[in-house]
C-alpha cells in the first residue's frame, strides 16, 4: 500500500499491523454516536502533547511523526475491517454508518507538527490534527501509540549519549529484551535517531539502513573444545600475496611469546583451550574484523592473552584486529588493565596502534552505570546498551495526550482537579524564541490569528496557569515550531526527510541547548509560555466552564 | 505463509515483521564462522530460562511459545534477506555460505517446552531447543524477544488480577502508551492470557478474539455545547412497541426530579449542559449499552446526576444503563458516593437493580493503587488498566537467556564470577513434584537419561549451587514439565491450544499454588532443585573448566 501526495510516494507504516483497527474501541463507538447525532463532520482541532519530560530530565526528543504521516496517507478501512467493527458494535447500530465508514479517509485532515528529531517541551503541541471530528478521533490512539514510545526511546538514547560522551560509540543491543518484535525494531530506529551509532538488529538495519554491529557470543566460545578441532587452518595474508598454512600454530607461537614476555613479566599462565580455538576460528572466518568476547572464562587470565595471541598472528598477515568486548565484571578495572596490556604489547612487539585496540563494554549498562564508569575512569571506546535503552527501564512510558481544543471554531477546555491536567484551549501557533547567545530561551503559544513575535521586539511571555510567573523577552531569533505535514493528499506540505537528516537535526538541536537544561542532576526547566492574550482567554474560559462549589 | 505440520496448519507469526532477520547480527557472523569451521551441523542443545522472577514476586507466567512455534514452522530466508546478510557481512565471506543459508530451515530442530500459560520458576528451562548449532543460534534472539515480553506481561496481568480480586472485571486499556504497535497488540493478548477479561484494542480483538470494551472519552463530552444541538431526539422503546419522540425532554424531566428529590435532599444543583447533551446523545446511539464517563467537569455535581437522569429516562423505555466510568480523583471516595446515590435512586424511584449499576474506574492504576483502594474500601466493579500493565512499568524487562548446555553430546557450562549466572549444563528433563495437599512442592531437573521421580518414592532434591540446601521429597504426583512442540515438520508434537485454553490453564494453575508463594509482600520462594546425580556432575564440570587462581 502506498499513497502519492505532493509528488512523494508515501508507503504505509513500517509495521503492517498498524491499520485503522489499531485503535481503541471507543473511537468507533464515538464515531457512531457522532454520526448518529449528525456531528461527524464537525471540524475539530486536537493537540497532541505531553505534560512532563521523562527520566527526571528537562527535555524530550520528538519522534514518530513519519509513521503517523504514513498511517494517515494510507488510511482506509478494508471491508473485513468494517465487518469486524460491525460485529463489535451493537446490533442496533444503523447500516448507514458502515457505509459512511467505508468512505472515510484522511483527505479532509490537516496535520501540523514540530519536525521529527526536534527537542521539545511539555504542554507545547507536538502535533495539531484538524479535521472531521469522527475521523480525527479514530487517529487518536494510533498517533499516541506511534509517538509516545518513539519519543521516549529517542530521548532515552540522547540521554545515554550525553552521559557516555560524544567521543564514544554507542551500539544498541536490545532486541532480545525489547517489548515485542517492533518494540525492538522501533527501538533501533529511535535509538539511532537519538544519537546511537549502530544496532545489532538485522531487520532494523535492512528496513532503515542503520549500521549493524555484532561478532560472537559466549555460546560460540563454549561450543569449541580445543584448537585440534579446527580443520582448515590456512589463512591468506591481507594483501593475498602469501598464505599461512597453519594459522593455529602461529597463534600458539604468539601465545607462548606473550606468556614468556619480559615486559608482561609472567602475567599470563595457561589459558582456556576452547576459548583459544573459538578465537582462532573466528579470526579465520573474519580476519579483517576480528573482535573477541573475552569474558567467557576469565578476562585477564584467559580472554586477553588469547585475544592478543590471535591479534598478533593476524598482524603478521597484515590484518588489524577490531578489538575486544567485555560483558561482565568490573568494566572500569578490566578495561584499564586491558589497555595496559595492549600498550605493553605495542611497545614490546613494535605493533603500531595496538595500544589503541578498541574496547567495547556491555552488560546491563544505563545512565547510572555509564556515569559511574566515567567517575572511576575507564578505557572503554564503545558501549553496547540493551535492556535499559530499548525498554526505557527507568521510565517505561511517556504520557502524551490528545485533547480537543476547538470544535466548529469554538475553543474547548478540559478541566481537572489537577491544574497540570487542564488543557490549553484554542487552535494555536507556537514559537521558539532565541536569546543573544544563540540558545533557545522560551517557547510561546499564541492564538492562531495573533501576530507572530518579532525579532528585537519585546514580548510578554506568561506561564499558562500561574498568574505570577511571566517575563518580557526580546528575541534575537524566532522560529515557528509547527509546519504542515499533511493537508489532504493534494495539499502542499513538508517532505518527510530521511532518517539520517532527522538524526542530524536531533544531534544538532541537542548540542545547541543551554547546558543547564541538559545536565543529568537538577537540570533547569526550560520555560514554556503563552501570550498575554491567550492567557486571558484560557482563564476566561476556565471560569466559564468550572462549576462553582458550595461549602456546606 | 503457512506451514503444515502434524496435520495442523501453522501460520506465520502474528506480526509479519518477525522474519529470520529479526535477530542479532552476531547470529549470522557466528553462523558463518561455524560454517567456515565445518561445525555448523554439530548438534547443540540450548536452554531458555530466566534467573529471577519479575516484580519482586516468586512466580512467573510462561507465554510466547505459540509465536515461537509459528516462527520456526515457517523459518526460511528469502532471497532479498540473504542478499542483505551478504551486504552486512565481510566481502571476504565465501559464497558457499549464502547457498547454505538459502537451504536452512527448522526441519532438523526439536523444541521441548513447558506449556504456554504455565506457572514457572527461575533456572528451570522454559524451552529446550536442539538442532544444528548454526540454525539454533539464529533462533536465539527471536525466541528471547517473543518470550521475554510475553511472559512479563502475562505475569504482570496475573499479579494485577490477584490484587484486584477474582470478582472484579479487568479491562486492558494500554494501547496508546504501549511500546510500539505490537507492544500494544502483544499486551492485549498476554493480559488476556494472564486473566484480564477484555481489551480496548480493536486490532487485538480481531486477531485474537479477545472481548472488546469501550464507550467514550472526555473529548466526546466536551465536543457538545448544549442539548439544543441534538436534532433527532426520538428513541424506540427496548421492545420496539413505542417511541419516545423527545428523549432529551424526558432526560431533562428526570434531571429535575433528581434535583428536587427528597431523599437526595438537594444534593444536586445545576449540571453541565454540554455533558448532559453528550450523555443523551450517546444514549440515543447506544440505548442498550449506555456507559458514561462522568468526570469531565465534576463527578458528584455534574457527571453523576446527568448520568442518572439519562439512565432513568432509558429505564422508562425498557433499557438498563451499563454504568459509569471514573477516570480521575479519589476513586475510593467517588465510587462509594456514586454507589450511595444509585441505591437511593433505586429506592426512591423503584428502579430494581439501579443500586448495582456497574462502576468502572481507570486512571494510572497499578498493583499499589489497587491495593490502596482495597484498604480504603471502594465500590468499583471493573478496573481499566493501561500504562502500568502494558509497559510493565514496575519492571520493564524480563531477563530470559538462551544458553548452550550440550554440543555433540558433550555437556557445556557457562561460568561467571556471579554464581547466579552459572548455567546448568546437560540436556535435561524437569518435573514438578506435588505434595499431599495438592500444591506443587518443588521443581527438579535431572539428566536426560535418569529415571524419572516416582509417586510415593523418596527423592533427594538439591539446590543446584548451594551444597547445604537439600531436602527429601515423597511426591504424591509427578508432572513432567517439558513436552515436544516441534520435531521437524513431520514429527509428532503437542498441538497449539487456542488462546482461551491457555488462559484457563493459567488461571487454574495460579489458583492451585500455595498462597504464600503468591502474596504480594514477602512471598515465599518456590523451590527449584536438581537431582543428586546432576548436582555432582555440575560441580565436576565447574571445577574442570574454571581456571585456578593464583594469589600474589
Amino acid at each position: 500500500m502506498a499513497a502519492i501526495s505532493n509528488g512523494q510516494v508515501i508507503a504505509g507504516p513500517t509495521n503492517p499491523m498498524v491499520t485503522p483497527l489499531l485503535t481503541d474501541l471507543y473511537q468507533f463507538t464515538m464515531a457512531y454516536a457522532y454520526w448518529k447525532a449528525g456531528k461527524h463532520n464537525e471540524r475539530a482541532v486536537f493537540d497532541l502533547y505531553f505534560r512532563k519530560n521523562p527520566f527526571g530530565g528537562e527535555y524530550t526528543v520528538f519522534a514518530g511523526l513519519e509513521e503517523c504521516i504514513k498511517f494517515i496517507a494510507n488510511f482506509k478501512l478494508a471491508d473485513d475491517e468494517i465487518d469486524f467493527v460491525r460485529q463489535s458494535l451493537s446490533s442496533s447500530c444503523e447500516e448507514g454508518f458502515y457505509k459512511y465508514l467505508s468512505g472515510v479517509d484522511c483527505s479532509e485532515v490537516e496535520v501540523y507538527a514540530i519536525q521529527e528529531g526536534s527537542v521539545v517541551f511539555p504542554k507545547v503541541p507536538l502535533v495539531r490534527v484538524e479535521g472531521p471530528i469522527a475521523v480525527v478521533q479514530l487517529l487518536e490512539t494510533p498517533f499516541l501509540n506511534l509517538i509516545n514510545y518513539a519519543s521516549l526511546v529517542a530521548t532515552n538514547a540522547a540521554r545515554h549519549r550525553f552521559v557516555a560522551g560524544e567521543s564514544k560509540m554507542l551500539l544498541e543491543f536490545g532486541l532480545r529484551r525489547a517489548q515485542g518484535p517492533d518494540g525492538g525494531i522501533g527501538a533501533s530506529r529511535y535509538c539511532y535517531m537519538g544519537g546511537f551509532h549502530a544496532t545489532s538488529n538485522v531487520a532494523a538495519g535492512k528496513i532503515f539502513g542503520i549500521p549493524l554491529r555484532g561478532t560472537h557470543s559466549h555460546a560460540f566460545v563454549s561450543s569449541f573444545m580445543s584448537p585440534d578441532e579446527i580443520i582448515d587452518k590456512s589463512l591468506h595474508s591481507s594483501d593475498k600475496r602469501s598464505t599461512c598454512e597453519d594459522f593455529v600454530s602461529l597463534v600458539q607461537t604468539w601465545l607462548s611469546k606473550i606468556q614468556w614476555s619480559n615486559s608482561l613479566n609472567g602475567t599470563f599462565g595457561e589459558t582456556n583451550h576452547s576459548e583459544l580455538a573459538a578465537f582462532a576460528s573466528y579470526a579465520l572466518a573474519f580476519p579483517d574484523n576480528f573482535l573477541a568476547l573475552v569474558d567467557t572464562y576469565d578476562v585477564m587470565r584467559s580472554g586477553i592473552p588469547n585475544f592478543c595471541a590471535v591479534a598478533l598472528a593476524l598482524n603478521d598477515l597484515g590484518y588489524k584486529a577490531a578489538g575486544i568486548r567485555l560483558d561482565s565484571g568490573d568494566l572500569a578495572y578490566l578495561s584499564s588493565e586491558a589497555r595496559k596490556i595492549f600498550r605493553i604489547i605495542e611497545k614490546e612487539f613494535g605493533v603500531t596502534g595496538f595500544g589503541k585496540t578498541v574496547i567495547t563494554a556491555s552488560n546491563d549498562l544505563n545512565e547510572e552505570t555509564l556515569d559511574a564508569l566515567n567517575k572511576q575512569g575507564h578505557e572503554v571506546d564503545a558501549f553496547g546498551i540493551g535492556t535499559h535503552v530499548v525498554t526505557c527501564y527507568a521510565q517505561a512510558a511517556l504520557g502524551c495526550v490528545f485533547k480537543l481544543v476547538e470544535i466548529n471554531n469554538q475553543p474547548r477546555i478540559k478541566l481537572s482537579e489537577d491544574v497540570t491536567k487542564v488543557s490549553i484551549p484554542c487552535k494555536k501557533r507556537s514559537y521558539r524564541l532565541f536569546g543573544k547567545e544563540g540558545y533557545p530561551l522560551v517557547d510561546i503559544m499564541t492564538g492562531e490569528n495573533e501576530p507572530p513575535p518579532k525579532v528585537g521586539e519585546r514580548i510578554l511571555c506568561r506561564h499558562p496557569f500561574n498568574e505570577s510567573k511571566r517575563a518580557y523577552v526580546v528575541p534575537q531569533r524566532v522560529e515557528e515550531l509547527m509546519k504542515c505535514f499533511w493537508h489532504g493528499p493534494g495539499g502542499v506540505r513538508e517532505d518527510l526527510p530521511p532518517l539520517k537528516d532527522i538524526r542530524e537535526r536531533c544531534i544538532s538541536q541537542l548540542g545547541k541547548m543551554r547546558p543547564d537544561h541538559m545536565r543529568r542532576l537538577n537540570p533547569t526547566p526550560y520555560k514554556v509560555s503563552v501570550s498575554a492574550k491567550l492567557y486571558d482567554f484560557i482563564h476566561f474560559l476556565w471560569l466559564n466552564e468550572a462549576p462553582v462549589g458550595e461549602l456546606q
